[in-house]
Parts: C-alpha cells; structure tokens; sequence
C-alpha cells in the first residue's frame, strides 16, 4: 500500500495490489464480539455500567490501509507524489452486543462510544505526523459496510483529505469576509428560517442542509462554536448525552427512508508540530466548527453518486495496465 | 428544479421534488431507435454513409434537469444562493441501432458520434449563460444507466461543475509555476516511463492515470496540445477516425473487468461574453488540455465511491426534512 498524488486531481489515493481476502472470516465466528477468539489487537475500551464486559472499544483494523510504524517518505516521481501509508486504521466497535446498532442503543451506550471516539482522536493528534483524523460509519452493503457487528471506523492520516481541505478553505474564506465562523451562520440562518431543522436537543440541532448532495441528507451541528469534536466532547460530558439521543433519533429517521448510510465526523486537523500551522491554520479555532455528516444511500433513480473522502484503489495502476493491455479485443 | 449552493460545499446541487416517474416508457418502444412513435425533439442529426436513416443524432432528454428558457436569475437565500436550472439537457444518441454500442459499432460511426459531439459543444459556446458543457455516458445499471439504446448525455450549465473547477485551477496553477502544460507533461512523462500505457493511435494516448480514483481508470488524452475538444476536432476531422478506434479499443479492455463505467469528456469551459473570462481564464489555451476519463466501477471490495460531477438530489431539503419529521420513531 502506498499514497499517491498526480497534480490534476491532486486528490491522495491509497492504491496497492490488494491480493488477501479481507471479506471477514465468518468461520471463527465475529471478531468484534466479546471474548471472540479471532480478536484484532485491542488498543482502548470504555468500560461499562450495566454488567457488560465494556461498553465500546477500539481495536487495530484487521485488515488496515494505514500502518504507524515509520515515517511517510514523501517524494516525487517525475511530476507526481507519492508516500507510504503511514497512519493508523481502526474498527471502533460500538457495542460489545451485536445487535445493538446506533439507531437501537441506549443514550449511555452511545454516549460512550462517542466519548471513545473523542478519545482517540485526541490520543493520535498528540502524534504530530498525523494530519487529520477522520470518523466515519459505511452502513449497508450499497455503502460498503464491512462487518455485521455494530462498528465504526477510524483512519488518522499524514494528509488532509481533499474533501475536508476545501471545507476548512471555505470557514476560512468565509471567516476572512465576515470575521464570523460559516457553520454558526447557517445554524442561526436553519433556526430562524425552520424550514429544514429536524430536531434540536441541548446544545445540539440536526437539519437537511440547504443544497443535499444526496436526498435525505443530514448534518449535526453542536450551537456552541468548537472546532474540534475531541476537546468539545471531553470538556462537556454531559453534552455527548444529548449528542447521543439526538444521533440515535435521526438516524431511525433516515432508516425509514433506507438502510444504506454514510456517517462522518467532521472535526479540526491536527495542527500539532505542522510548521505552516500557525500560519495556514491560524484561525482554524474561530473559522472550522466540527459536525456529523449522514449521507443516505437512495439506489433508485437518483442519479446521485455517493460521497468521497479519500479515494481507495486496491489494484495499481501498472498492473492494471497490464491486465487492459493482455485483455482479448477485437478490431 | 433549481440551483442551490451553501457556503460549506460550494457545489451547485440541483434538487427539486420529482414526482414524475422518469423510467423509460417500453409501451411504446425505444424512443431512440429511428421511426420511434415517442422519439424526443430532435435538435441534430449526424447524416450517414451507409443508407441507415442517420448515423448519430442528439435530441432533447425526455426528462431535462435544464430547460434552455429564460435567465439563471441568481440571487441570495440569506447566505445561501439559488438559480434557475437555465441550460441545456441532450441525449446523444450514438448510433441509429439498438445493439451497436461504443465498443462494438464501426470506427466510422463512432467517429461520427464524435463529431455530432464536437458540433454540440460549439453550438451551445455560442450563447453567452452557458458556462460549461458536459458530455458524459453512465453505462451499466450501477453506473446510472438511464436507456438501453446506445446514447451519451449533454448538459450545458450556466456554472463550471466544482470537479472540472478544481481541475482548471490546477491547470492553471501548474502553469504559472512552469510555464508548461501540466498535461502535456503527464503524457511526456508516461510515454517515457511507459509503465502505465496503454495504447497510442495517431495523435492519442490511452493511459491508467498513476494515482487512480477507482479501479482500471483510464484516460484518453491528444499528444497535441488543445484545450477545447470540439476546436479539435472540428479541424482535424480525420483525426477523429484515431479518437475513435482508441475509444472502442479502451472500451472494450474495461469491459473485460467491468460492464458498469462512467465516461466522462472534459473540455475548457465557455469563455464567451464572461466579464471576467480575460483575467480568470487568460491562459485557458495554454494550461487546460480537453481529454476522456473512463471512471469504471468494481462494486467489490472497492472501497471506492463513484465520481461525481454535479450533484443531483430529486428531493428538496425542506420536503425531506417533512418527511423525517413525520417519520415513526421510538424514544
């Protein structure tokens, strides 16, 4: 595995020949069950209150994109760039039962997974050649879901995707104009209009942004002004409660509509020992606010194609270039 | 149907509430084969060479997401924006038979689909809202496949999608640094590594792009130097006949990996009467390069998501935030 740039789509993709079967082996039963003998490696636990063996945990992904030894070698190659994957890929394992999703859990349970999430993105910025920590949950096999237990996955990279970048751009090109933070605006703009707010809860308010990238999108926003989820979170505790019932809520709402989900954690890059940091993201603190993005999946007729974080790739391109080439055609 | 765009994304989404059934009406026959009953309105028509009615011809898309009529009429939404879905929505169709598809139709009438292409593209450059026009083909049922008679689409927009925006930047900021054009450099770098190759033709290279999207991506490019497609070929006909053999050829390698692709034309965007267009795009000629991607998707393992250029979203936000609310759920 290696990260690669060209300088048209400047896009970083992950690509390697990708020759194992990652499809989770069902014959040692889940791995992400309590006590399974097929456990991955164990790197945090939130313990429980109710008797379980703990309530959410974190373990290395099983078959990972991202490695964190060594350091990623950035380099050219004629006019193009590349490194290796250094960075870390998780499984966050929600609940230890495997038929308690995020839709059907309790708010304390939920709480605690998203406390663990806080967690570790806090623990891996202390790492500074990680740039960005990203969060997210594919949920049905139309989204990419990699496992029936109850999980999330996590990947700390050396670079900021391109995706987040230009939303960080936008708060500070906002920010430079109006010296306020873009995020708080539309949260005031959402509340006033209430066209498109489905629910506020404590500090928090979910609503279907104004220009859906798919149907039935929906973000959630904390009213407080932070831009890191991590330090929010592990500063307001009693706050992730409500963040809990409010996530819980929406997302059997949008399961009325379709089983087929993405969910992302926006939150802050790591501006931890970047040497262009205090520069290029001196005013990230007042001009990025973190949130939860929920980008349903609606197959039929919606000519919409599905969100894009970091592009994956496990076939490269020269050996793609040699399957095409031996290819049979005609002419 | 509108535009709408937020300040976060800064994507133009088209949504509206769609509430007719767009699905291909079969009762009264394809409506692109030729003699069709229900056959749109015809916009033009590509004469052929071998006694069949036409050889390529581009009518109005049965269902338009743009309608040609009137003024984008661009205004605020508090600190959103919002216009009219003001352009052009085309069905080319490729080849007058129902079976004959970009793969497996002769050079000829490829090249002559090619052309019908070329012309669209110049006609619609002439009307000065026009911003950028799009030709692009979704094949396979995965890939948003609309009809099953051969055809390409045609949107022209009175804004520059965001992926060929970023892509025009980095044109550009290549060749401020070098003063050279940064695809005429991949390609000089590709023939010389020839490492990712995978056919020259004529004026034509087919290649794997070295940080692939998604699986088998291909792109054609011209080894001369050309920012607009249809300026291209509209004086170098016999050219096109190269285009087109690569065309089938690469086509037809994807095809024994995949049936499900996007292909996707990119071309500089309309320069016309813009007020800004001497200052914003004074190089465009110089630092764009017009070329096909070939998107194709390996539903698999892949991890990887679809291409998007405009997003589309047949549900307003304010509809969907109805139905979320009214939405049973528990607690």
């Amino acid at each position: 595995m290696e990260l690669r740039k060209d300088p048209i789509t400047r896009s970083w993709v992950i690509t390697g020949d990708d020759v194992t079967d990652h499809s989770p082996s069902q014959t040692g039963g889940c791995p992400f069950c309590p006590d399974s003998p097929t456990s991955p490696q164990l790197i945090s636990t939130m313990p429980s209150s109710d008797g379980a063996p703990w309530s959410a945990r974190a373990v290395v992904h099983p078959a990972p994109l991202y490695r964190i030894e060594g350091e990623p070698s950035r380099r050219g190659d004629g006019i193009y760039d590349r490194m290796r994957s250094v960075g870390a890929h998780e499984v966050l394992v929600e609940n230890p039962r495997h038929d308690r999703n995020l839709w059907n859990a309790s708010d304390g349970e939920i709480e605690r997974f998203l406390w663990l999430a806080a967690q570790r993105i806090q623990d891996l910025k202390q790492d500074g050649r990680i740039k960005y920590i990203s969060i997210f949950k594919n949920h049905g096999a139309v989204a990419g879901q990699e496992y029936d237990h109850p999980a999330s996955q996590l990947t700390a990279t050396t670079f900021v995707p391109r995706r987040v970048l230009y939303e960080l751009r936008a708060g500070r090109d906002y920010f430079k104009q109006k010296e306020r933070c873009v995020f708080c605006d539309i949260i005031s703009q959402e509340t006033q209009q209430n066209l498109r707010v489905l629910e506020m809860r404590g500090d928090f308010i979910a609503f279907c942004p104004y220009a859906p990238r798919v149907p039935y999108e929906a973000w959630l926003l904390s009213r407080v002004h932070e831009s890191a989820f991590e330090r929010y979170g592990l500063s307001h505790p009693a706050s992730l409660r409500d963040l809990a019932a409010l996530l819980r809520r929406t997302l059997q709402r949008i399961r009325t509509i379709t089983e087929n989900f993405h969910l992302v954690l926006h939150t802050s890059p790591n501006t931890l020992h970047r040497s262009d940091s205090l520069d290029y993201w001196k005013t990230i603190d007042e001009d990025y606010h973190w949130h939860i993005e929920i980008l349903p999946i609606i197959a039929a007729r919606a000519k919409s194609y599905t969100f894009k974080e970091v592009y994956y790739s496990p076939v490269t391109s020269e050996t793609a270039v040699k399957r095409l080439r031996e290819a049979k055609i005609e002419g």
